[in-house]
């Protein structure tokens, strides 16, 4: 059995590992379509938002310099000579003494220099009169006071949600740069594995791990291929490996281990490199990189949950780097409320549940920490790092959790 | 102008809402399309997980009676009589003096109870020597430690992240019974509006509100439909409230305020009702709800901050109802960085940045809270929520905050 000191620490595999991918090229994406996609290039605006001085209010648009002596005992009153509705084209202008009628959006006049809104003048006819100065600029926004034309609004590996979306229409853009998704492929192995489905003859279980990676990868922001299944043997994992060249990245599951049947390591070495094997962590210690041909290979271990931890610490954020995204997960700080114990030597991922409780994040086992097991794995929401030398974390201290999912809010927002 | 305690308080405004929706059908959909999802039934097992007693190790199955006086100074050897790989199906047994080798997942044979690794035996071709012994059980994953036949294992209302996914695969589940997922129209009005891609001419801004809430629905997890937008023209906005029968619910967004040109109050008046209009909330006040026939209608205001905060604090939670899963972003509490004043008299929602410093989130202002900027929207990782008479809350102080996105991680991982 290999001594611990041999293997690898965590962070020294992700870089070796993350060290041999950049972001892959760009493409334009229809703005409806680019939801998720991460930006390839920073956005820089190619107009004023908004494009012209318009009115916060509906009211009307006046010269303050009109209104200077407005009181209640000397009212200054102007002609309305215009109505300018939001979308209007014809600007027009207003001499002295004179004002438009305007809407929310609607492009001030020349001549005008502030609103004023209807519930603050009394109108009679084609006249209105203000019984108090306006200020200069009053319920005016200036063009270009959210985007000045030139300015970088948005940056390369801006991971794209709503707002964003939002404000890139905001700036007219129909097309927008994004990098390629990588094309993920992933192959499970092992004799006992059965597509969901399928009935299960004795000896047998459901492959779980491909359509949970799958389902990984595509969180992540890659294209998943399935491949199917293959037996414990080199001549079909071989095959299987062959059968994907347009992958940008290949991911085993299984057959990474020291067993009898554990062919990953042989085919690489066979058809092309191991560059490491074993990091120093639980679950997850038989993690495999390597090469087949030129082709990027991660081998995870077989085991679910060892599987969906190596995944989390380097898959994803390869499949990010390729994005050109930041590539790790958030982590946020906890109060421990279960006591925390392990073997120590490696690094220890646990599978906690997250609470809200007076503003700190309390974290407590999600169940047993048994890397074959599922269930506390999809009760989770988040890994606990317990470092490989902090074997006992008691209840009330703080440790580091990735997070995979806040908790949600059970109540109603209070309007208090 | 309307009092200030004539609007609906925020928390009334949902209630009312939200009342009026529920739980959509449900319906099946294969695993592979389920990520993100919402369960639409509890999850009950029909087998167990493992379905059968397996070796976690890589070794020999045995019995552990044999085992009992083995010591260095004397040995036990066992008959190693078969070879078990994972997947094997012809399970056999094993008598007493007799050993089985058996690979990690492998089906231990009737007859053993446990397994000891490889590195713990002497082999010496067909016999294995055990120098101490092997407590019954060692090694063995009981049948159904994971899921025992006829347990709940997720329930209804789960949204289905990968790891949930792999349970369901683990299950043997190739179809899931999900709940379908709401149509949701979208109708941006006003004279301005242009769609991203043409020429604005003078007086026109771009219609961002309809791709900003397309994506909106989309992250939600319902299906948006965006319909062309109309002109400030009654005719024009029932013909294309008309357009979409097979919608769940219509978002209108603008034309709900008070200016000439705000026609969508007038429209479900005309065919339809009106349920309520405006709520004590800053930005968003001009929110109104109604019916256009039977249709329910939430009429959005047109800056494209309140369009955003409105669609948070309403429309969300009704498409989460009607998937069944929960209504509430999470929302947690951090610590102010930027004194925050507002008016006062509305519920306020500042558009904040998040950061996390030792173990706490620190909120700080995005950027300049005009309802019609964009950008201070898009750099944004949530809403801090200052309650209506909160008008100042200084620096130091704790306050609410709606995440839309946690920090990212900057640093790689620590193995320390």
């Amino acid at each position: 059995m290999a001594k611990q000191a041999d293997l690898l620490p965590v962070d020294v595999a992700q870089r070796l590992i993350l060290d041999q991918f950049s972001r892959l090229e760009a493409e334009e994406v229809p703005l409806g379509d680019a939801r998720g996609r991460v930006l390839a290039a920073d956005t820089v605006s190619t107009l004023n938002i908004p494009p012209f001085d318009n009115s916060s209010m509906d009211g009307f648009a006046v010269r303050s310099a009109d209104t200077g002596g407005a009181s209640h005992r000397t009212p200054v009153a102007l002609e309305v000579v215009a109505d300018i509705p939001a979308g209007s084209s014809a600007l027009g202008h207003i001499e002295a003494g004179q004002a438009a009628r305007i809407m929310t959006g609607g492009p001030v006049p020349a001549g005008a220099d502030s609103v004023v809104p209807f519930e603050a003048v009394e109108e009679d006819g084609a006249v209105i009169r203000l019984t108090s100065p306006v200020s200069r600029r009053a319920c005016v926004r200036d063009a270009g006071q959210d985007v000045t034309q030139g300015t970088t609004v948005l940056h390369a590996g801006t991971q794209l949600g709503y707002p964003q979306i939002g404000l890139l229409g905001a700036l007219g853009c129909a097309e927008i740069l994004v990098s390629r998704r990588p094309v993920i492929a992933i192959l499970s192995t092992g004799d006992e594995l059965v597509a969901p489905g399928k009935t299960l003859r004795p000896g047998q279980i459901y492959n779980s791990n491909s359509p949970m990676l799958a389902a990984a990868v595509a969180e992540a922001g890659g294209v998943a291929i399935e491949v199917p299944s293959a037996r414990d043997d080199p001549e079909a994992i071989t095959d299987a490996l062959r059968s994907v060249p347009h992958a940008d990245l290949i991911l085993t599951s299984g057959g990474a281990s020291v067993g009898d049947h554990d062919h990953i390591k042989g085919v690489l070495n066979a058809h092309g490199r191991v560059e490491f094997w074993r990091v120093r962590l639980r679950p997850g210690k038989p993690l495999l990189f390597g090469r087949f041909a030129e082709k990027p290979v991660i081998g995870l271990p077989g085991n679910p949950t060892s599987s969906a931890v190596t995944f989390e610490l380097f898959v994803r954020p390869v499949i990010r780097t390729m994005l050109g995204a930041a590539p790790y997960r958030p982590r946020i700080t906890a109060v421990v409320d279960d006591r925390i114990t392990h073997q120590g030597g490696r690094a220890t991922y646990v599978r906690v549940r997250l609470r809200l409780r007076d503003g700190r994040f309390h974290a407590s086992s999600a169940g047993p920490q048994d890397s074959a097991m599922l269930v506390p794995l999809a009760h989770a929401d988040g890994l606990l790092i317990a470092d490989e030398d902090r074997t006992e974390i008691p209840v009330g201290a703080d440790a580091d959790v990735l997070v995979w999912r806040l908790p949600p809010e059970a109540q109603e927002f209070s309007s208090r």
